[in-house]
């Protein structure tokens, strides 16, 4: 489920289409050019009746325009070879997940992975806060993070896990070539024995007196943002 | 106001003390250790009677810890002379500032400023989702960005504003020194008219269809960490 006029429209600059375009009441005239758009690409769009929308939208304040599009999750081992693979590990808090897949896609990386106890990606929130980045990496759902894990290091993808200590600073520690960055939960981060399927541990120098001062969508970002740094300077 | 007992003690922890402890009913027991470190450092609490908290809180499901702190903000020109100040110019967004505060101070940086149209740093949001850091470095607000720009300028510090292109890449720019790193409006970003009065402008390269692909917050975090990135490989 995409909701709100930004997201189909995000869909639509990533060439995805989405299935059907569902408009309220009044939405077709706010919204013409981004439904002429919707039309060009031959979509179907379906004209709600009033109170319709409220009863279908996941929101609270429904967006006058949703969207229905078909999974993008695909299997492990179709992911691409190459480049930055961001793995979220019972990551559940939606925004965070939809912070992680934005940065991780302006920041070049290839996919992201979920496993474990995360939040659904398809789910509409993950979707939102995404800002349609969803639509602008490969995508894969995983079960068990010990398997995911394993199968990443499998195809030669370094695997690198976050720590709230005792890991190398993101600069020193070589982030080109095939990578997995590997991101744990909001409040446990990654469980310790999940170790032994990493290949690095990498730690944020932080100031401050938090050591939780950095939540995960921040840490993912400068992650993301230092492999796309080494990697132009690779290159 | 402090919004709730991990905000009390993000601000214990950075040795601010709130006057006042407000614990509604049935709090006492649940966040005795919290309650015991308020008590410990001298503070007042009062307890509330039943239905008060949900009248004085700025939030539909108030906690049950709230307190009450003196404004941190100090004039511009007592801020510390060296480091990296951040710039909020129109920054509107609560959940943005309090990211990028929470930012500034893990990656070392000395104040936070804000000015133009920008939210009230000392609003509960602001302060809740801070996480406390508000408490943990300099915090200054002006109004007219203009003015904030020549006072930062005339003492030393090159004033480095980010734009959606045409600046430097972050890692080509030199991030030492005394530096304010200058971040515009969730929307429309900073203002033309702001640039003579700009030492630099920053462009953090992007993938993907959307220029606008990184929010103001991600993109501050994005900075903050590479300037300590490159205070850390100076020093």
């Amino acid at each position: 489920m995409l909701e709100g006029p930004r997201v189909v429209d995000a869909a639509l600059d990533r060439d995805v289409s989405p299935e059907t375009v569902y408009v309220a009441p009044g939405a077709d005239r706010a919204f013409a050019p981004l439904l002429e758009r919707v039309r060009a690409a031959g979509i179907a769009t379906v004209q709600l009746k009033e109170g319709v929308l409220e009863r279908i939208s996941a929101t609270v304040t429904p967006q006058p325009i949703l969207a229905v599009a078909s999974r993008v999750a695909q299997p492990l081992d179709r992911l691409p070879h190459d480049g930055v693979v961001l793995v979220l590990v019972s990551v559940q808090d939606p925004g965070n997940a939809g912070t992680l897949i934005r940065s991780a896609e302006a920041s070049g990386a290839a996919a992201v992975v979920c496993c474990g106890n995360s939040v659904d990606l398809h789910s509409p929130k993950v979707v939102r806060s995404s800002a349609g980045a969803i639509f602008g990496l490969a995508i894969a759902e995983g079960d068990d993070p010990v398997e995911v894990l394993a199968a990443l290091g499998a195809r030669g993808r370094r695997r690198i896990g976050t720590a709230a200590a005792g890991g190398g600073a993101p600069d020193q520690l070589d982030l080109t070539g095939p990578i997995a960055l590997v991101l744990g939960n909001e409040a446990r981060g990654l469980a310790p024995d999940l170790s032994e399927h990493l290949d690095a541990e990498v730690t944020i120098p932080v100031s401050g007196p938090a050591v939780d001062s950095l939540n995960v969508a921040m840490a993912g970002t400068v992650l993301c943002f230092e492999a796309a740094r080494q990697r132009r300077n690779r290159s």
